[in-house]
């Protein structure tokens, strides 16, 4: 049973990640992780007659392929907790409809893939569920038409802007292993430094991500060296900078075991400004490539950060500023010492 | 410790519903329960700019007046969650970023109360947290903007279509009384009876409705008489028939004890064809006058089911049906038994 280890970070026992479904988009699977997706779309329509139901079936295509590497049936699964990007969460919850699970909608924006997973570590934790599917996707195409400019006016980006990600990933959580523990979580709280740009995320997200990762480090007294990896979501090469800094005049150095997932998600030389975006992004770089590292011991300890911006295109237009959020979820390899 | 009854359906022990707090717009407060909100709003603008911030700031205080009549500080609250209509929920994490609390947003339509409820229960019963706030808010204005028409061009609704109240509500959940005992709960699965009408959506929720008061009732061995209420949240006129009539034909008569929340919100003549809607309705209806009916004894037991219709202005125009959900949360007055 959970063990509270701070105002708002618990420790978790009894909780294994043992399975992520990952399918990503053509340009994605040009990235480092190319090789690691479950599939990787020559066609981001996924055989669909729009974006938004490509996305949606996507979603289902993570969820079904986890439950499966699991060794699972869906009838197995208790519950699914999963969020997108899209207004109203359609691709989550049209994927809901054809998976026929009990289903908890959520929005984090781009921290939604860590909110459905401490929701889903305490869940077991607390012995009510035995298995949860944790999932979240974002499309490129979906994203930019509903937040920003129709695709077909080719708007300029400016160096500080992010890409949404095409990409959709799904975690089973169990109860028993073989997998990966989830050996805690923090809780994220709402952080506003006043950025009004949206094309600077990554510097509306970064003190949420920098308050999170201190909350963490000081609840659990741990140094950041405890981990082998902070791994934040999508915070892009500007925001991360600013986290690094923001953390160093806490105390806290994570500059030599940090990395971010809107980073590393896209080959070096690609044209995406400061990054990939987009709730979708941290939960393949997670499920493809992290947590099988962690399977393999190579890593033994990852906290994940994914880090949402809060704003909507109608707070934008009524002068609001950019609400930032980031949870975070510890992973670790090996038996429970 | 939450003890599984069903595939979908927990028990809970040690979850008390403490206080809840409303507010409400001027048609709402014209309704039966007028007397029993904690505030009614002449001008729905709340002396702000725009209807969005309005709204924001109706969740805000909804918050602020349930942890007061809780007699607590908000640093005794360990989480927010909550949810609205709103693209990207703004409503809700605006007024998060005020509130200074970890904050878990989701969504789920107009079933978000019950959903947030259902969250927040589990946490207390497993001694995860001790003290929740959930928390949902709706406004006809954005709303109608939103989803609809623009509201100067005053487009006529057809005799199943709802409006959305303008209405927000929190109901603080701690882990010892005095308060309404949480009881248990049980998940809601998306049913899709392929309604395309958005004007009909108390049709389109009314499966979703019978089939978790289905599952409640067979899950708990329970018939529908051991609840003196089971509140639906805002089926309508035309979705509460529709719910009746599917209930009996498996089985379970809930016509002598049922209501709905958007029925009940507005006066008998009011001019809004089937009822209320938005999540805000149950909200309110609950916190202001089903909540302290129990905290008195003159209600023993009910069953909140809030329904959600979880579709989108493009969903529906890329010509999906109506996905519909309903999650339920037990309520018991006196001492455990």
């Amino acid at each position: 049973m959970s063990r509270r280890t701070g105002k708002r970070t618990f420790a978790l026992s009894g909780v294994y990640a043992v399975a992520a479904g990952t399918v990503v988009g053509d340009m994605e699977g040009k990235g480092p992780f190319g090789p690691y997706y479950d599939r990787v779309l020559n066609d981001d329509l996924f055989g669909e007659k729009t974006w938004e139901k490509a996305e949606s079936k996507m979603f289902q295509f993570a969820v079904d392929k986890a439950i499966e590497k699991a060794g699972l049936m869906t009838g197995d699964v208790d519950c699914l907790i999963g969020g997108d990007l899209l207004n109203q969460i359609i691709s989550s919850s049209f994927a809901a409809r054809e998976l026929h699970l009990p289903y908890l909608g959520i929005y984090g924006a781009c921290s939604t893939f860590s909110e459905a997973t401490l929701l889903g570590g305490l869940l077991i934790d607390s012995r009510s569920m035995d298995c949860v599917v944790c999932a979240t996707s974002t499309h490129f195409s979906t994203a930019e038409r509903q937040y920003r400019m129709p695709l077909e006016l080719g708007t300029g980006r400016p160096p500080t802007a992010q890409r949404t990600t095409t990409a959709a990933g799904a975690c089973v959580l169990r109860n028993r292993g073989p997998g990966v523990r989830v050996t805690g979580c923090t809780l994220g709280e709402i952080v506003d430094w006043h950025i009004k740009d949206a094309n600077n995320m990554g510097a509306a997200m970064a003190p949420a991500a920098a308050d999170t990762i201190a909350a963490h480090l000081l609840e659990t007294q741990r140094a950041p060296g405890y981990y082998d990896c902070i791994l934040t979501g999508d915070l892009g090469h500007h925001g991360s900078e600013v986290a690094i800094k923001l953390l160093r005049q806490r105390g806290f150095d994570i500059s030599k075991n940090h990395a971010d997932c809107g980073i590393e998600i896209y080959p070096a030389n690609a044209d995406v400004q400061s990054g990939g975006s987009g709730c979708g992004c941290s939960a393949v770089v997670f499920g493809a490539f992290y947590l099988k590292e962690l399977m393999k011991g190579r890593i033994n300890r990852l906290l994940l950060v994914s880090t949402g911006a809060l704003l909507s295109p109608t707070s934008t237009l009524q002068g609001e500023t950019i609400p930032g959020i980031a949870h975070a979820v510890a992973f670790e390899s090996g038996e429970e010492g």
